[in-house]
């Protein structure tokens, strides 16, 4: 790396993850089309069971798809090894980023839990499928996301903020964004909030807390989505000793079709 | 008690569980129509973990709707006292059911986690409505569940069998029975199998492990869906110190829709 990928919508998850170990950094909306992406949260035992009730109340940003065992680095869902082949990191001692990493070889321990939960990179090809748009695959930049004022129910030590991801749909696509999304409740399903940034505390989305600002055009509403980085929200508010997460927008290529998370 | 309720599924949850506090012991199959039921179960914290990691690998029979903090007796879903407020309960000490009483006051412990587990009584009106006979509220028996020769994954400590509710559908309903249900995916949706009890391991319809038997008329299919006395079944294999659960079929009325749990 940095290596030109030519189409990375075409690659299986198990060549997506080689890539990563190998060093190649990138956001990975548009990777590997109809593979399920996953948020990654990792925590020790201790603190484990706080994040397992914090997600069962808060299922919307936070829909567990699989946990593993302590010290575990794969998972039924992830072939690969969770500390090596996601393509970014960010590390959290008392809830403040400490680094952001290509591996976290150096950082595991072996009590740490790891989760994997939904992603909204999940309906986007259904999205592109029925002719929304989608405007951070357009421009090849990560999606922008941002910390709200809705507070999530808090469980034990564990509270923070919801985050949510954001895109652009034109007036007349919202409808449909809404009744295709819906359809994948485990990755976030319908948006939280359609068109009033302000209503969700967000002052300007040119400034995202996460990942890149992207274009709403005249005619377009500005579409919000639960996001799985609300784990990282809930890390940095509520300071557990440790704590590994993905980079916002560099996911767990999973090996789950996104058909398996899609209701009738 | 024992007093005649004229019709139970006029009752609100408040007035139901006000009956099952004063003493009255009946399966909950039909009462409270368009109110969700949920199956209890009950365990120290230090098993929790391992009940929440079960459940996230089980999805299917044991759909979490709701957690307690420790000591707790009252849930957000659950506007009365978990300890007097179900018909019915079972205790459990070493796997080995030790008592089958109308409250557990004076088995409360303090660091008791409660969840309420989703139960397919919640799509019965549902069936009605689309005009699939439900036999069991038919004959004002309790629903017949049996253990099955499904292994559950294991988490930590916990494993155990898939336990089924059994309800029989005519043929030419069957395909209604399960696009239906297939809209309830939070308490237990589709049938995990239809016609032949044999390839689950039931050798005999007639005698259910839980709840009573009913009667399968000739065209019609037995029909089965996971059912969240799983938990229970997990019990008795794996032989926690403490637990205590519903008395089967005998259900926590909750203050949420039914509806709540429809996907569109």
């Amino acid at each position: 790396m940095p290596q030109t990928i030519v189409n990375p919508a075409r690659l299986t998850p198990p060549e997506a993850r080689a890539l990563f170990r190998e060093g190649l950094v990138t956001p990975t909306s548009g990777w590997s089309a109809g593979w399920t992406q996953a948020n990654l949260i990792a925590l020790p035992k201790e603190q484990a069971y706080d994040f397992l009730v914090f997600a069962q109340r808060n299922p919307r940003p936070c829909p567990v798809l699989d946990v593993t065992e302590p010290g575990e680095f794969a998972a039924s869902l992830f072939g690969g090894d969770l500390r090596t082949d996601l393509p970014g990191y960010r590390v959290y001692r008392d809830g403040e980023q400490v680094a952001e990493v290509p591996d976290v070889l150096s950082y595991w321990r072996d009590d740490l839990v790891c989760f994997l939960v939904g992603c909204s990179f999940t309906f986007e090809a259904a999205l592109l499928d029925a002719g929304v748009p989608v405007r951070h695959i357009e421009a090849g930049t990560n999606v922008p996301m941002y910390r709200t004022n809705r507070d999530c129910r808090p469980a034990g030590e564990l509270s923070g903020p919801m985050v949510v991801s954001m895109r652009p749909v034109p007036a007349e696509l919202v409808a449909t964004a809404v009744r295709i999304t819906s359809r994948y409740p485990a990755v976030h399903g319908a948006p939280v909030h359609v068109g009033d940034p302000g209503a969700l505390g967000i002052d300007d989305l040119d400034r995202p807390d996460f990942g890149d600002p992207v274009e709403v055009r005249a005619g377009e509403l500005p579409v919000f989505w639960a996001c799985g980085v609300t784990p990282q929200a809930a890390v940095m508010r509520s300071r557990p000793p440790f704590a590994i997460g993905h980079a916002p927008g560099h996911m767990a290529i999973t090996d789950a079709r996104d058909s398996a998370y899609q209701v009738p």
